[in-house]
Formats: C-alpha cells, structure tokens, sequence
C-alpha cells in the first residue's frame, strides 16, 4: 500500500459516489436548481463528467471522448440549462470515461504520476514540480466531492 | 516531490479555503441555513473543526484540544443550532487545532502516514492496510470540500 495506491482509492470512492448520486436522484429533481437561482444536478452532474473527459487530454492519455460536454455544460449562466442529455445518456457517457481514465490509470507508475500535466510547459516545472498529475487527480476528486454535497443538499 | 508531498498540499489548500470563507463571510449569513431546513455555516464550519480536532486522536498525537466542540455541534437536528461559538472564537479555536495537526504532520515519515490509525486494531489492519492514517486525511479534505461547496451556495 502506497500514498498513490490511497490518492487511487480515493477516486474510486468519489466515482462511486457519483454514480450512486446518478442513480438515486429522482426524475423530478434532475433538472430542478439545488438553490433559488443556483445549478441543478442536471448541470452539476454534466459539468463533472466534462471535467473528467477533459482529464484524457490534460494528462496525454488521448483525446477526449466526449468534447459536446463542453458546450452543452459551460459556465454562461441563463444559457446553459438547456439542451442538457439526459441522465441515463449522461450516465452512459461518463461511465465510458471514468473506464477509458481507469485503464489508463492502472499503467501509469508513480513517476509518471509525478511528471508534469499536458499543460504546464517543461521550465515552468521546474520552478513548480507540483504541477504535476496527481496534484490535478487530487483537485478533481476534491471537485467532484464538492460539487456532490451541492447535489446533496437539494434533499434536505 | 512524492504522493505524499501532493496529498499535504492539498490538506493545506482546503484549510486556507476554510480560512477565507471564514474571513469573507458577512455576519448576517453565518447564522443562516444554507438552505431551508439545512445546516448554517456557523454549523458546518464548527463541525469541521471539530473533525479537525478529533485528528489529534484518532492519529495518536496527543489529546484532542476542543472536545467541547463535539458537545456544541452534533448532529441531532434542532438542538445542534444553539449556544454556536461566535465566528471569531471559531476561527481562534480551528487555527490553533490546525497548527497543533501541521506541527505534527511535518514530523510524521511516509510509513508512519501508511501505519493503521488508533480506531483500527493491528488485526483488522492486516486484512483492511488501506485504513490509514494517509486515507483519513484525504477523507477528511474532500469531507471539507463537500461542506465548504455547500456553504458557497449561500451567496448564489
């Protein structure tokens, strides 16, 4: 057991949250504000799955598979309630994701893990050696934990 | 730069998060639930330090310096809204709890974050070596995450 084998665990446990968030939330919830004026889970839910897509690219694993996510759950507010999938294609499509992230996960070495993101230029990793992979592994799950408590709250 | 240096990051990224939600929150909100029925930042700040605080313990570093904080903000709802500590005395009380947990973290090697932690006995340990002391951390960060996402919809 090693610090990454624990940061892995992790993302399995906040993915399994997720998908548990997916397949409880009622019908008549899905699109409905969690807040007066606030996102709604449809929203919250896209936006999540975009960011994992995103994750493909931004550590050089390949391209991403889905890049409609983006313009359909983008952060204008007002226009972009609409249009939204519906959850069981939005289930569908980032149960395809968070595979395609797990199998490129299960190759990838600590040092690997350690090397920088498809963002960060080579000299500027080294003036910030944290900007490395994990570092962005660790911010999504801590998104994505975020994000699900807003969820969470609607039912109270 | 290892695993354990990003995880330590991200432990330090969400308490100055904390941190500014408690200096950036206006006084009329701080008593106010988020959402109807739901928990107030007064609530959910204070029962976050009061998780911060139980670390103390449940990682063998010593006594745990604000039990009275588990008396205030439990989770029996309606009784839990009353006799709140202002946000000043929070903020003193959660600094201190965070500089004790900081002290020690520098000290503490990899191995002794991948040792069990006190609420698991060296049996269960064996068959379960994923229950750590480094898994309690990053569970308690997204469990920070999750709250803090929630009071940021107060202002929406």
């Amino acid at each position: 057991m090693t610090a990454l084998d624990i940061c892995l665990l992790q993302w399995g446990t906040y993915n399994r949250r997720m998908q548990k968030v997916m397949d409880s939330i009622k019908d008549e919830n899905f699109n409905k504000p969690t807040v007066p004026g606030g996102n709604s889970p449809s929203w919250l839910l896209g936006h999540l799955a975009d960011t994992d897509d995103k994750l493909l690219e931004l550590f050089g694993i390949g391209n991403r598979l889905h890049p409609e996510l983006e313009k359909i759950y983008h952060h204008e507010p007002g226009t972009n309630q609409n249009n939204h999938l519906s959850k069981m294609e939005l289930t569908t499509k980032w149960k395809e994701i968070v595979g395609e992230l797990d199998q490129a996960f299960k190759a990838m070495s600590e040092s690997e893990w350690l090397a920088r993101h498809t963002t960060v230029t080579e000299e500027d990793f080294k003036k910030e050696p944290h900007r490395n992979k994990l570092n962005v592994l660790l911010s999504r799950i801590t998104h994505k934990a975020s994000h699900l408590g807003q969820i969470a709250m609607q039912t109270k």
